[in-house]
């Protein structure tokens, strides 16, 4: 990643030094530069040297695994940096951590950032998603730089921008990797419905996926679902897909984005559901020993219509989409709101739409709907999209049915569907919660009619009435 | 809560000294005390001298808010204790608080254990469900006394057990408020269905409720929620559950629950959904004016039968239950083995089965299940458990599928359900998601027919591919 971001920046036109522990890959990286049109790419064997070749103030891009080795390569660096230089750190980080550095930074006089990237391998090379926070001063060093380095969205400008103080990049990012769960986990919903239910093969599902990419569902994400229903396995009879073990694997930024909504009080099931899909995807050998447990004939076998389902799962899928990002961005607007960051939703959004993982002619829509409310309180009460979901939830409801009555199981298009049956509800059934903490724990309740806060002797009530 | 465990320690027959800042409190106690039949209960207004009263080795519990005020009642003891006296934490402490302070009380020559303590005021007097972990030699200090006090269960025993090592106890008590957060949310969801769906008046659900605690799911929570539904508003008409805000608060031990789930990647959907379910309740502004936007008819009126749909939410709520203490039970043998506690899960059921607020018979299916195999990978394949479910499962999909037909909000049911669909199938759409994270970030993958590590250069296939 950081060889394909330095390739990316010396393509622009900055000329940029690189650096590693391993000094082989500085050397490749030096002969990438110049078999991909002598690109201006300088590569030291050494920190000192590394550092020494850059022009003042200077600006450092780490991109190293999160955590210790950020730590080890910041001591590194700053033993050769100078007062007014800078260190970035591209990599997955968690904000705290940012925060902790930059203060550190801040006591030796030097700036630093923490800046989310996301667009993979492919991306860092042509333009990926950049989600730089931390010192606006040290933003503005590297303004010109990251303007042309992002992945450049017609009408919409380049994917990046200043998110905004501390650790507020990186969290950013990791929201939108939580985000990214909960699309993927209700692409392989829609896709575990089409094939167990509607028993569509492979060249068919790439077909579906093909034609989603033409319409509202367009995005990175449905394209390239489109490609892997395309591929053969080289290694046998049949395509690829049916081949990979289905075991997911994670790398913790989704963890930490449900960790951080519960501790924020906004509700995400969409993507703890997709978390959870995860987990229970790697039990796969006692998966195994339950479904003999479970056997039995849970597929109707009742005749569906192919075509009414293709097209309501596509409709259920876009409407629990809304559900998810209306999670994510509740998650950045608290997180926004309790430590002071003024984030712009927005612009966040604008940010995304090209260069990253999640990257849709959707989030246009979000940026429109913060455009028109910048307080919008959920993207769900945005009219366009409340209009959007409204049209579409005959068929999602028939789905999620569909997928029960099937014992296919649709865990985030069902969290994504209660979680709008919930939040669209004057009148939940949390009232009984509430008498039952002020029965057994004395926790007190509000009434619908009038201010104040009451407490009844519940169980003494009862009793009595249970003699009169 | 710590004067009612006093008057229940002094009722078993231990004479106990009781300290509090505020002296009223003190004077109260120890009137109580005297009201209550002479107990021995000794107030002290300070501290030295309430600790040279006790006889050592001394044994001191707190009973004071977590956090903070802990460490502050903890300096103020030690100050007066000697080597060998044991202070108790029996409050909702965040375990690694405890094993912080066990590790400084043991510099200092004093013992420690994090003690949670379930039941509430009343429990709190009669007999709580209590959780001691720690010192062990500390726990043979206090066994006389806490068999005594603890909740006790005919053919079961007393309510308590050492938990375990290190924060092992407040761990445990954390895990049970979870499982009572998902137990209340379900039960909210099987009267929400009953009274929107079936529009059962609050006389009818006060029948089922006591109905239901007849059988299988005979528990405290059933039986409160019954009476709850027979108590007339005394400051106007009608129910006083009608009356009470849809608005449920919280203290923290749910959100550590499903915060600790994610960390040990074990999923919990149903405690989640019932963590989302009091988020989303408390944004009652928000749903009020969401409510009108979304404004329509959700509910189908087609007739239901009463009787049928009363039966199929009973077999609902108790097939989820199992699944949401499944999860519950997860989180804690998981991090059982993470911190090498060697937690006895059938034991933990045991002292569930009275005193705590999720006490209930189905406590002793579990402990059984444990016997029967204390390395049970799931509750859910357990025979008995899993002969319960296939037996319910229809009922249970009914009714998910009512409910969302009817623009109800079941999510805990609904999480339920699609945990139980994605724990019992072998192959999970899992796949997908894997091809995609090879597809865009190179993290390779498994394979269903060779062992080895994959990857695929998917793009590039399947552009050549669409080129042939």
């Amino acid at each position: 990643m950081g060889q394909n971001l330095a390739l990316n920046i010396a393509e622009k036109g900055f000329p940029i030094s690189v650096y590693n522990r391993t000094t082989s890959k500085v050397d490749e990286t030096v002969q990438r530069a110049k078999a991909e049109g002598n690109l201006p790419v300088y590569g030291f064997h050494d920190p000192a040297s590394f550092v020494n070749s850059i022009q003042k103030p200077r600006v450092v891009i780490m991109l190293v695994k999160a955590g210790a080795p950020v730590d080890q390569t910041i001591a590194t660096l700053a033993a050769h940096l100078e007062q007014g230089d800078c260190i970035i750190d591209g990599g997955n980080e968690w904000y705290e951590n940012t925060e902790r550095r930059e203060k550190a930074m801040e006591e030796r006089g030097l700036l630093y950032l923490g800046m989310g990237v996301s667009g993979g391998e492919e991306g860092a090379r042509n333009g990926p998603s950049l989600m730089p926070g931390g010192s606006f001063e040290a933003y503005k060093y590297i303004e010109d730089i990251v303007l042309k380095v992002a992945a450049q969205v017609p009408d919409s400008g380049p994917c990046v921008t200043y998110v905004g103080k501390g650790g507020s990049g990186n969290f950013v990012k990791m929201v939108h990797n939580g985000i990214e769960y909960g699309d993927m986990q209700l692409i392989a919903e829609a896709y575990d419905v089409l094939k167990s239910v509607g028993k569509l093969t492979n060249s068919e599902l790439h077909q579906v996926f093909s034609e989603w990419n033409k319409g509202e569902l367009l995005s990175f994400l449905i394209e390239i679902t489109a490609d892997i229903f395309s591929i053969k396995d080289d290694q046998g009879d049949g395509y690829l897909v049916d081949k990979v073990l289905d075991k997911t694997g994670m790398k913790g930024t989704g963890k930490w984005t449900v960790q951080q909504a519960a501790e924020l009080s906004v509700a995400a099931p969409t993507i703890e559901a997709s978390l959870d899909s995860r987990f229970l995807s790697g039990l796969k050998d006692e998966r195994v020993e339950a479904s003999k447990i479970f056997q039995g004939d849970y597929f109707t076998g009742l005749p569906v219509d192919k075509a009414q389902l293709i097209e309501d799962v596509r409709q259920a899928l876009y409407a629990s989409k809304i559900c998810s990002y209306a999670q994510g961005m509740n998650i950045i607007k608290a997180k926004s709101s309790e430590k002071g960051w003024d984030l712009n939703l927005g612009e966040l959004a604008r940010i995304w739409k090209g260069g990253c993982i999640i990257r849709a002619i959707f989030l246009d829509r979000i940026k429109k709907a913060y455009d028109r409310n910048p307080n919008l309180a959920n993207l769900l009460v945005d009219p366009e999209f409340a209009h959007e979901i409204m049209d579409r939830q005959a068929a999602w409801r028939r789905v999620v049915c569909l997928a029960i009555n099937n014992g296919v199981s649709t865990p985030g298009m069902s969290a994504s569907l209660a979680y709008f049956d919930s939040y669209r509800r004057d009148r939940l059934p949390a009232n009984l919660v509430q008498a039952q903490r002020d029965y057994f724990g004395a926790h007190t309740y509000e009434r619908v009619d009038m201010p104040g806060s009451f407490h009844t002797e519940w169980f003494k009530t009862a009793r009595n009435n249970s003699q009169n």
